[in-house]
């Protein structure tokens, strides 16, 4: 009998594998209850707080445990990727903790904060291109001609083992969890948590959150097929981007493992991150509140539920912090 | 021979025992390294989020152990305390964990919507009295008219030994610190960790800062007693209070335990709360931040060191924003 060669799909075991490569780089974060948001949210609301990750945002997970498992060779080759901010931080950051050289390849649109940020974590920068898919272009040009290794952003089964991490610390903190919501992009995030969570605690809700614009995930499940969407600047800009139209792993395994789906609209998410600004005192990115933005927009019914955000990150200036409030005033608290 | 009675100040092992016995109800809060803040204060800047805790301040882990130490009879009783704010949150919400019954005592002055978090606990609220002193003239009444165990906001040995296991947290997740900076006001905070540090890592330097005014620890140190000292409004208003004429464990405990003390202006502790927020995008209380206030204003030498400021507490109204704002820009970034 032959078995189909097929992608491998990390595992639960996986899972845990990756917790103790990532003990050493990326925190174990709290789990926080909101007495404030619980009483706007008409919920029992917890924070699962990635915005205490060395690098501001949960992608340290994920970039921590796929370079753990690189051979030595590799490792002294050097990793390389492309992004637009918590991912190329996150590598660079793990890379620099592990003395892997590391090049992070960014488009001229990406600010200059962030390039300068990444440059000061000792990561090879390349500022290159016009777009997000010109700089992974170049990243994958690198990779054939310097023999770099390649440590894409979502599409990667370390990348998700290590997202679902979270997965593994919420249920371990909450047994009692019933819903967990968290933004919903390329699909590591939602992919990793749900993959744990529906193995160690399949009654726990798993909500995805996209965009109501962009939603490169969610149309490529509508149609049946990953395709490219037109993306939309976003207060959750973290939610951006593509799924790749070769996407080999979190196409297949999100709709395997996300029991509900949300879109959102931007002045919900203004409101969800002023109401966490106002209640729990931290300025966090759009993406870290889908969550809220979708239980106030959609009405849904949480109330006597324990509901955990994955507050995803915090790597937002805090300079927008006025333009959001006025926003936020087109949907009551 | 005859040992001469005294008042027992808890031991290093104490601050073991607590951290096993806090470890349901208080949050292992995260240690995170600020770029940002590096940058700015010119020093390896990391912060201990005690942000984190379920009520927003190291408070709960003192009264957490406080609380786990009472006989079965003292919590069929219940217990009491008088509280301006974080210790009076922190007891009501152990209390509530543990199913004991809890009274605060709050005076007239304390804002009704701290009165407010304090009852969404559960705690039998007592609003009583003009001044911080009646609140606790009531509460020691009631422990004598009604049997009622009395948890005092710092003055006791569990809630020395609760505050210390910040500084074997510290120790343990960044073995190589020098320097430990944190407000000092009744000194449970500095006595606790000071307690722990100076002997599992006694080169580190426990530096304690004091407000320029109203500091009563501070003057008490100075004269050789503890003495009263009259209270002036602060952006660290956590500091604020006196140290009780009575006082028999944190005024003995404090100058054998803190290696160097400073007092900050009030501009300071603005900047350095500016400073937080543009940098780690978190809104935190004065008291929280006195030890980059002190590193800025006394131009300490942390260059080259390993510096962590107790980011202490966060219960602080997000509308204070624009005032310390303008109140910053005293002292250049």
């Amino acid at each position: 009998m032959q078995r189909k060669e097929r992608p491998m799909i990390p595992s639960l075991h996986d899972v845990y594998l990756a917790r103790r490569s990532i003990r050493a780089i990326a925190t174990r974060t709290p789990l926080v209850f909101s007495p404030g948001l619980s009483a706007r949210y008409q919920s029992e609301i917890w924070l699962k707080l990635e915005t205490c990750q060395p690098t501001g945002a949960f992608k340290l997970r994920g970039a921590a445990y796929a370079l753990s498992q690189l051979s030595d060779k590799a490792r002294s080759r050097g990793v390389i990727t492309c992004s637009t901010g918590n991912h190329g931080r996150a590598l660079a950051y793990a890379a620099k903790q592990l003395n892997i050289p590391a090049t992070v390849c960014l488009s001229s649109l990406v600010p200059s904060h962030k390039v300068a940020a990444v440059k000061a974590l000792g990561a090879d920068v390349r500022v290159e291109g016009r777009s997000q898919d010109d700089a992974e272009r170049i990243a994958i040009q690198a990779v054939q001609r310097e023999g770099l290794c390649y440590i894409p952003p979502f599409d990667h089964p370390d990348i998700i083992a290590g997202q679902g991490t979270i997965g593994l610390e919420i249920v371990e903190d909450l047994p009692d969890v019933d819903v967990i919501a968290a933004g919903l992009s390329g699909g590591g995030l939602i992919g990793g948590i749900g993959l744990a969570v529906s193995q160690i605690a399949p009654r726990v809700s798993v909500v995805g959150v996209s965009l109501r614009d962009g939603a490169a995930m969610a149309e490529s499940l509508r149609v049946g097929y990953p395709v490219a969407v037109t993306e939309t600047p976003s207060l959750a800009d973290s939610l951006g981007g593509g799924i790749g139209l070769e996407n080999q792993y979190t196409f297949a395994l999100v709709p395997n493992v996300m029991t509900e789906h949300y879109h959102v609209d931007e002045a919900y998410i203004a409101r969800a991150m002023i109401d966490v600004w106002q209640c729990e005192n931290i300025w966090v990115e759009g993406a870290a509140v889908v969550g809220l933005a979708a239980c106030k927009q959609h009405r849904l019914d949480w109330q006597g539920k324990k509901v955990v955000i994955v507050v995803s990150g915090k790597n937002v200036s805090t300079d927008t912090l006025a333009d959001v409030q006025q926003l936020s005033e087109q949907v009551h608290e």
